[in-house]
């Protein structure tokens, strides 16, 4: 299966991009009447046939819709700081979004390593995940935002701190497998490279953020992060229909 | 705690290399008296007071010493083929090395990118992560291994296949985490970019192997080989009191 991605795909016809139009009519050389698959990014699969290979404006038609193509069974936002090295911040975007994610949330943070941040190649990365992964949903990659201001954002689920200091809560830190509940909706809020300031964990906690621990490994921030989102996928198993 | 790897360190005194001394005494600006921690990667984590704060040959003098520093409490084997793009090779050994595993055994299939390995630049991988998740266990690095070699291999444990293809055992594929059980020495092996052929996985499960899935999504193999990582990991969650 290939996968297109045009988020402002309007059924019956399309023409892609000229970038994906070579890949469609050069590089996989489809010709019209050829199928291929686009999605919107918002959960709708649409198999299209060609109907023009232009190589520069390549057209196609709609024959089918499938709506709501394999969602995921709970919502995940991932909060964390963007790393000192750009790289590993990409890297993350990528494997937490073959693996599943809703949303990623930059946070600026007291210790964090970068205040600006530019989403653009990170925006590339999460689309070339996306189709690379065969995923018709498309994890929305938030601006980088203030931890307070981030903590304050409504959110419908639970809302989880993971930080390597002592536990700053009566009730101690949870390991995120065991509190989190199949179909829950999560927020996780990751370290920076510095770690949350105590502070920024108190406003947390007062704020209605639950207390976490990944484990007693000590994992970079963007590992941390990643380790989040498999263990949230591990919480909602797939049905054994889908095996 | 600023960790060193010297696995030919013989008790009472060491003498650092001269990248490793230079960095102890000149980046980290340590003299004679200061503490050092050094691991010889096979589990002991030696408490070190320098003795000669000398930039080229440090020298140091081992006041305590502990053995098995948090030794997991089961083994793991990632068994995956080298990937086209070596980046993504060493960056899951760097990720998984933080996660814990025990051993790497990198596979030559049918379908492989690379039949050639060179290990040198993934054993700096797996020092660096090591040092930087402060373990005392340094994983191993087996070299490549053709894959009917790789199966036949002694393992005391359960063998894992994880491929993409239909299953093809009466049983049908298993979900690791459901499968697995805490305490159990593991071997996973992930299918590379082109997957395992049907004679690989025949031939697994011929000797032995068990057919897992890692979820219903399509990952690519690098992080595949991860998320059977994390996996393992959440299958032998924390003591209560570590948290």
């Amino acid at each position: 299966m290939q996968l297109f991605y045009a988020p402002d795909i309007m059924p019956p016809l399309h023409t892609l991009g000229e970038e994906e139009s070579k890949h469609c009519v050069r590089v996989l050389r489809l010709r019209s009447g050829g199928r291929i698959h686009i999605t919107d990014g918002r959960g709708n699969l649409f198999c299209c046939e060609i109907t023009d290979d232009n190589p520069k404006r390549c057209t196609v038609r709609v024959v089918s819709t499938e709506e709501g193509f394999e969602k995921m069974p709970y919502a995940l936002t991932v909060a964390v700081a963007p790393t000192k090295n750009p790289d590993r911040f990409e890297w993350l975007l990528e494997k937490a979004t073959e693996v599943g994610v809703t949303e990623f949330l930059p946070l600026d943070t007291a210790h964090s390593e970068r205040h600006v941040f530019k989403p653009l190649r990170g925006e590339k990365v999460i689309t070339a995940a996306m189709k690379q992964s065969l995923k018709a949903y498309r994890p929305t990659l938030l601006p980088l935002t203030p931890f307070r201001e981030a903590v304050l954002r409504p959110f419908e689920g639970r809302r989880f701190i993971a930080h390597c200091a002592p536990a700053r809560s009566p009730e101690g830190k949870a390991y995120l497998p065991d509190t989190l509940r199949a179909g829950e909706a999560a927020a996780v809020f990751i370290g920076p490279e510095g770690d949350f300031s105590p502070e920024e964990i108190d406003f947390a906690l007062a704020n209605g953020f639950e207390e976490i621990t990944l484990g007693t490994q000590r994992l970079r921030t963007e590992t941390a992060a990643l380790v989040a989102t498999v263990m949230a996928s591990v919480v909602n198993p797939p049905k054994r229909r889908d095996l």
